[in-house]
């Protein structure tokens, strides 16, 4: 990606694909009737391939990963017998969790019988599906349901669909086993009904442009296509009313950005992935004519690629918005996104290194492509790249800027967030930063306050910590000001607005930068950050150089967080460190949830903090002045559950402030070898910075190094600069 | 091992052991003129397995990881050429560690030469070895000694042993490349005055009993051998007198334990191990007659097999007393240890898996056949197992107890210390425990307080929160009477002392056990713990029994804490947690540098805490009554530079109390899988513990499992009943 100022609009491209979307509309309108029927199974996984697979079985190890897995859970099940419980529990409990296990247990009973041709698989499938076909022509609403939309075998109907999608797969893989009247059953008591639910039955879920939705349509569309009722597909595809307002096509035009981001985040991202990918894969298969994964400028391809991209190198997502954070891209949505993505956009070889570090495939038409072409050795290492991803469906509503550098063993990474809001599990976390290096979180995101099923935790459910403190800007490596979080902590006023992406370079992969601009977060402060990573000759590792200039017209107070990750070893300024008592910071807007353990102010223009974690030192190199407070603080005041993680911060605090500027360097460092006792580089290599200020057109950052070079880096002060005046590193000569 | 009363003298064994030293003694008495001149290298690498090892390079991987890790750091060193700094700085300072880099690049080139054969590496050594042999002569004592055993090029003498070790070596491989009168100047200037200067010169220390001692009896008598001077040996074996008072064959017999435990602990175990092995394995060479592996029932096999018992499956050394918690058997010193038992004890196959584990080999003939073996696959998983390691000279000052259950994959492992204090890096945790499971430490001893090697962190010397913090009974998983040190924190009072081992069976691996008496370690107290690790076979995991009974006759405040690890999901009982402010827990004796972060009491007779580690549940059920109180507290309270890590307890506390009977269960169970999003058996399995308390000769424990079924643990109540009533496990019918 070159360095650019973004074009708001991609008007061109959006209005030939629209034509094309209508015209596969009307295609399908007139095919009502659809020819034949095919042999099943129709999905995913077609019988030759189901064959191919068993006789890969004891020969390829991402196939055996899976299916032994996949063998001992249903050989498990069957021990135990088919159990249908009716539905009580809400998330977490008993028939919640019986259920979602019998959805899949279906999709995997009927994959083995595919796969291996044993009839106690199709048997014990057989059953379980008539049972569900007893017992649900009798169900009501769920008795726990509260949302607005409710299932009879879950509490949501989101749960509801994800039981419809594989248990609707493993019908498909029992299609020629069962007899006619079996069929009618399931189908009449059990799937058709439930798909008339989920859409007829639930116009808002089913119409609805949002992740829910997809999960929606790609199981009623799904149950279309085995059960040969096209309408349910043409539903599917084209929205309840046919008219291309809500459905498949709507949604894969609308929910992604044209750079594949969705605009929720990562960790949800990667959820909507796999109704995406398993119902375009099963469109293709059964409509190949309507070209499902060229639609939208192959947006999925995309998207899958922006998944990827928004990982680090050990796996994890990039934790923003309401995340998880042990999520990785070995999750099965990941998996099957991966291996479709593999077979259907030709056969991108590093995807192959993805595939061999989730270490299984689905076992799918398009898994075992992936798997042969593993096998075959043809991977190369997954390129993770520098890149801008854009938010919003036309793509001018900010986005995520992400730079690396080195290679996939040990490379620094760092993210900006300047996305609009992302719906309701969107953060106030407007202009922050995550930084990797060393296969290591270094500065945080703390994620979401949740700990996901575990039923003592608030039933597995957001906790009451995820609103008070994680959606906080202060739990956010970004400015507060006043003490105070972004819009007020106001969703609806903050969907309204969205920062805007003004410089993203990584031409020169010794010198990448990203800036972006927020004017709306707080009223009347205007905030432009430019974030560096710079590779200065003398140091063996990039250095991270942010520049966040503040302006506006009354005094403020504003706080600079750095989540760092490790223990502190050393400042080179007093800290007052309280020994015998703690308080907590403040008494709202997150600022409840951090005990202050000490503050300090810097003896000259600078102060550094340095920290030791996976073995590897940091130092932040603050530039400071007498007005700058230095505190430092734990998460885990205002906590009684114990329900938050205790990570430590540096803030940097200058109150009763008008027009600021932070200028802050992150620098790694050293090693500390604690196996061979050794100890190398632990101390900073920067000696000084120092800046001439933002008022003219660039601000000037000076570095001085120990060695005694200078260099200057050389950074627009503002965005209607920065379409002239680039980024530079000089070295400058001693004098 | 059988279920016994420890027998506390092996006086047979003993005896039969001096004898056999005395007269290893005469003989080398009688033998001072060598024989001819050896052929060089003399010591640990024959220069027919250096040609060997030289075809082994690419062939290899356990050789080649060593040997190109090498070769890297000797031709990045080459290219720098030769640096031999004028002795200035202490531990940590420049000239201090390029002078410990210089000892091993000396080492390696010469190594590098006899295996390739090319001249660069010999004339850097040459060159190397000139240069100290023109400086050594100027220098007087260290600058910066302080310590009563300086150095000359280090500011300990230490420091100057290590380096004798390892640059005599490297002598020796360029023995023969060297000129006569280049040997004679660095002989006669260098390595003859240090040798004196380190034996002679510094008798205190080269006599000592004591890991220091070995590390100069090693360096010195590894120089008699190339050099050719056999009163050097001679003094190395038998002491500066030749009397057998120091020396290292007094050292082989009273430095460990009959069971090979050394009585610092396993971290400092680890670094004696490595002069003990090479020096012994240099005799073995030179002198076979002494048969120097046999010596004292070949006690070197024993403390090798013990220092690796003392690891947990995942290679981290138990971190008793003072220990950086990060060292693992990857150390350089059990590289050495592991490859020369391996070759001088009958070649166990199950060390060829902690190779594998190791990564590397030395290269030496040892190091060859380890790694000839491991590329033959004769490689056999290493058998962790249960065992009881006796503290002392004499097997009869308490010792270690080590219980296992399941493979190297997923071991549950606890160990309970009742040793001697362990020299002056011993800990005031008499009767502590350790529990490790599923890969990871899950109730903690904190180690030392040490950044080993870093400069900002004291120097990288102990902190002082070692001696406030780390050392202190409240520090450890064992009790704390009236909030102060077992033996008042005095050192001298505590080496006087040991508790006694009283049971240790593993016998039946489904219920083994072990237990200990102390009576000095709080006058007029009596703690007897016995801890059992029981299966029940409806539960997944052993559990662990812990029955800590105290008995005294004045009232006392008792505190039992649990430094678990990870995140609290519940407890059974409200706890008043401080939102807004926390204070210390205490004043002295550690409880200064505790927050106390809440408080309560149970509702029945029980109390539980669920916390969450590595994805595994962990639950302590523990038998309450009205008076105790639940206290929850941090690390980090009076620790003015940031030197703690902030790791979490629980305290059972019982204020007022005199005999007072502690009955706890830990239980691991189910799974939080966050990448699959699924929550297997978050909640204990167990719904009451009771007792019939400690009056009659047996306590008996019933545990009453939520399956109704009922359990009961028989076991003795007081170490006089130990020898006829062991430890039983009945299941008992419901009534």
């Amino acid at each position: 990606m070159k360095t650019t100022l973004h074009i708001p609009f991609k008007k061109i491209i959006v209005t030939i694909v629209i034509v094309s979307v209508l015209s596969g509309c009307m295609t399908k309108e007139n095919d009502q009737k659809r020819e034949g029927e095919p042999a099943h199974p129709v999905l995913l996984l077609s019988k030759s391939s189901a064959n191919k697979i068993n006789s890969l079985v004891g020969r390829n190890k991402l196939i055996d990963n899976t299916f032994y897995s996949v063998k001992n859970r249903v050989d498990q099940a069957i021990k135990q017998g088919v159990i249908v419980p009716i539905p009580k529990d809400a998330g977490g409990g008993y028939t919640h969790e019986q259920h979602k296990k019998n959805g899949k247990l279906l999709y995997e009973s009927g994959l083995l019988f595919q796969i291996t041709g044993e009839k106690k698989y199709a048997e014990y499938a057989k059953k379980m599906l008539l049972a569900y076909a007893e017992m649900y022509p009798t169900l009501g609403l769920h008795p726990m349901h509260k949302s607005q939309s409710p299932g009879k075998l879950f509490w949501q109907s989101l749960n509801e669909c994800v039981w419809l999608v594989y248990s609707i797969q493993g019908y498909d893989f029992l299609y020629s086993y069962l007899k006619e009247p079996e069929r009618k059953k399931i189908e009449n008591n059990l799937f058709l009904p439930m798909a008339d639910f989920l859409s007829a039955g639930s116009p808002h879920e089913f119409n609805r442009i949002h992740n829910h939705g997809t999960w929606a349509v790609a199981a009623v569309g799904m149950t279309g296509y085995v059960t040969g009722d096209n309408d349910l597909v043409q539903i599917s595809l084209h929205g309840l009313n046919k008219d291309g307002k809500g459905g498949f096509l709507a949604q894969l035009h609308q929910l992604f950005s044209p750079d594949g981001y969705y605009t929720e985040g990562p960790y949800y991202q990667r959820y909507a992935m796999m109704p995406f990918m398993i119902f375009a894969e099963a469109i293709q298969r059964n409509d190949p004519d309507i070209d499902i994964f060229s639609h939208n400028d192959s947006i999925l391809k995309k998207a899958v690629e922006a998944s990827l991209q928004l990982t680090y190198t050990n796996g994890a997502f990039f934790p923003l918005n309401d995340a998880i954070k042990e999520k990785t891209f070995k999750t099965v949505e990941m998996v099957y996104a991966v291996d479709i993505a593999y077979k259907e956009y030709g056969h991108d070889f590093d995807l192959l290194d993805i595939a061999d570090r989730q270490q299984e495939v689905t076992l799918t038409d398009a898994g075992m492509q992936t798997a042969l072409d593993w096998e075959a050795g043809k991977q190369q290492p997954f390129h993770w790249h520098s890149v801008f991803l854009s938010d919003g469906p036309k793509g001018n509503e900010g986005g995520i800027g992400i730079l690396r550098y080195g290679n996939n063993d040990d490379q620094s990474c760092l993210l900006m967030k300047y996305t609009s809001q992302g719906l309701a599990h969107g953060h106030f976390d407007k202009l922050e930063f995550i930084y990797y290096d060393h296969n290591t979180e270094i500065l945080r995101d703390y994620g979401a306050a949740r700990f996901l099923n575990i039923e003592a935790k608030n039933g597995g459910r957001y906790l009451p910590e995820n609103k008070s403190w994680a959606k906080q800007s202060i739990a956010h490596n970004t400015l507060t000001v006043d003490e105070t979080c972004q819009f007020g902590g106001d969703y609806k006023v903050s969907s309204e607005h969205h920062p805007v992406a003004v410089l993203f370079s990584d031409k020169n992969k010794e010198l990448q930068y990203m800036s972006a601009l927020d004017t709306n977060a707080y009223p009347g402060v205007t905030m432009y950050r430019t974030m560096v990573m710079v590779r200065i000759p003398s140091l063996k590792h990039p250095i991270i150089l942010d520049v966040f200039k503040v302006t506006t017209d009354k005094k403020h107070q504003y706080d600079l967080p750095f989540y760092y990750n490790g223990q502190l070893i050393e400042t080179d300024f007093a800290v007052s460190v309280f020994t015998t008592q703690l308080n907590a910071l403040g008494k709202s807007n997150g600022y409840q949830h951090l005990w202050l353990n000490g503050k300090g102010r810097s003896k000259g223009n600078n102060a550094q903090i340095t920290w030791l974690v996976n073995n590897r030192f940091y130092t932040l190199t603050a530039l400071t002045d007498k007005n700058t407070e230095i505190l430092f603080a734990t998460i885990g005041a205002g906590d009684p559950n114990f329900n938050l993680r205790n990570e430590h911060t540096g803030i940097l605090r200058e109150e009763n402030s008008k027009d600021h500027l932070f200028i802050n360097v992150i620098e790694p460092h050293g090693e500390y070898n604690p196996v061979e006792e050794s100890t190398k580089g632990a101390t900073s290599q920067i000696n000084l910075i120092k800046t001439n200020g933002s008022k003219e057109k660039y601000i000037k950052v000076v570095l001085i190094l120990k060695n005694g070079k200078k260099w200057e880096v050389s950074i627009p002060s503002d965005p209607v600069y920065a379409a002239r005046q680039l980024v530079t590193l000089t070295e400058i000569s001693n004098n």
